[in-house]
């Protein structure tokens, strides 16, 4: 396992840089989790699969702010306009007919009320604390550390690729139609990544703003990481669901 | 377990409310936990005892930041004189001589380098973004929602009780000098728990008031559970360790 903290000491041309994000990924990115693997290989019950969904819809409904925080942030109009794009991938035309109605279709399609998905209440507080370290950390951080947050998306196309075809096959209660949210994500991820990641390249001129960028990559891996992390030690074979969270035995 | 989402909707007299909030405690503080249980019966490693201490460090040296935040939005004279004694308390004369000076003793007499404990790196993301939602809560939340989080406090004599006998009696390795940090703990935490009481029954004069606080004890509670919860989960049994953070096995 390398260690990032001074990838970009000595300073880095944009080939290298980009090397070293991708390897951020190749080592962090959360493909490699467990409770991922636990899930392609058909070996999740419904109610972890309930959990799950349940809890990252939490991540889903505050993408669109963290991403109008970067917005707010951005003096470029050229670059808020291109960045807008998430936003309304997100939330659609009206609010409900974007990807977080997608998302949310893909909870209740797994059998969540939908107040329950909405409402978080019963989200596990690990989620809610690593979603709102991110909304933090894109309004607190340089604009440049916020995008460089951002350039998971490099490596979503694989995880979904991983996931979609497992899901189908191994869980017989999965549709092509509760999956929707994944269709357009891939081909959204590679236009968002690569103008991130163009971003980043022309814009981390020096060391210093070099390692702020993989810094904030190796951050967001840890959010998504701690996000799987929470889920199973919460519904995994322990089963140590923390006070006031979902409870899939309840709900049969 | 109770449901605390509409404790106060009809109204409570201070007395009911009080009992409300102790019975959060009751039923959601961290003496709960089983890390917790595990630790008073001997039962941790010295390695899950370091990634204790190493983890614990995060919180304890933010404390007097969110102190401080408190102080920042008190407008009353005397509300921020009673406060301010809990920054002296943490970091006493010379920023290095108060409780967190005393934290950082107890996790080096376990063994563990002072760089590694100060840095912060090898602590889990998971305790980080529970220690920063609690900072943002204090900053962001109403100053009386600020004073509802801190009143976990009104229990902590209760696990330092159980705490410091059992690792003294337990764990070989552990002298009442390392725990020197526990020592004035039980009395600051009385008097201000006493203080931040008197308050929140003083100013919440409503149930919508009253509810806020008691949804802010059990934030704050779910914090403190979060923060056992990925200690267990990454040094348990299972030994889920994600990348980056702290591992034992390599320090012997």
């Amino acid at each position: 396992m390398s260690d990032f903290h001074d990838a970009a000491k000595n300073g880095l041309n944009q080939l290298q840089f980009e090397a070293v994000l991708r390897q951020v990924g190749a080592e962090r990115y959360h493909n490699l989790h467990p409770f991922h693997h636990q899930m392609t290989q058909g070996a999740l019950t419904k109610g972890q699969m309930q959990a799950w969904a349940l809890n990252r819809y939490c991540y889903q409904s505050v993408i669109p702010r963290k991403d109008a925080m970067i917005l707010a942030r951005a003096e470029d109009p050229a670059f808020r306009a291109e960045w807008r794009k998430r936003i309304e991938d997100h939330d659609g035309a009206d609010g409900w007919n974007g990807g977080i109605a997608r998302w949310l279709k893909l909870a209740t399609g797994l059998g969540l009320p939908a107040q329950d998905v909405i409402g978080e209440r019963l989200a596990l507080p690990a989620t809610r604390f690593a979603v709102g370290a991110y909304l933090s950390f894109c309004t607190n951080r340089t604009l440049l550390e916020a995008v460089g947050s951002s350039l998971t998306e490099l490596f979503s196309p694989v995880i979904i690729a991983e996931r979609v075809p497992a899901m189908l096959a191994k869980y017989d209660y999965v549709t092509e139609d509760i999956l929707a949210y994944f269709k357009p994500r891939p081909e959204q991820a590679s236009r968002d990544s690569d103008f991130a990641l163009a971003y980043v390249l022309a814009h981390a001129d020096n060391p210093e703003r070099q390692q702020s960028v993989i810094d904030a990559l190796v951050f967001k891996c840890d959010i998504l990481w701690a996000m799987l992390d929470a889920l199973k030690h919460a519904y995994g074979e322990a089963g140590h669901i923390p006070p006031g969270a979902f409870r899939p035995e309840e709900r049969g």
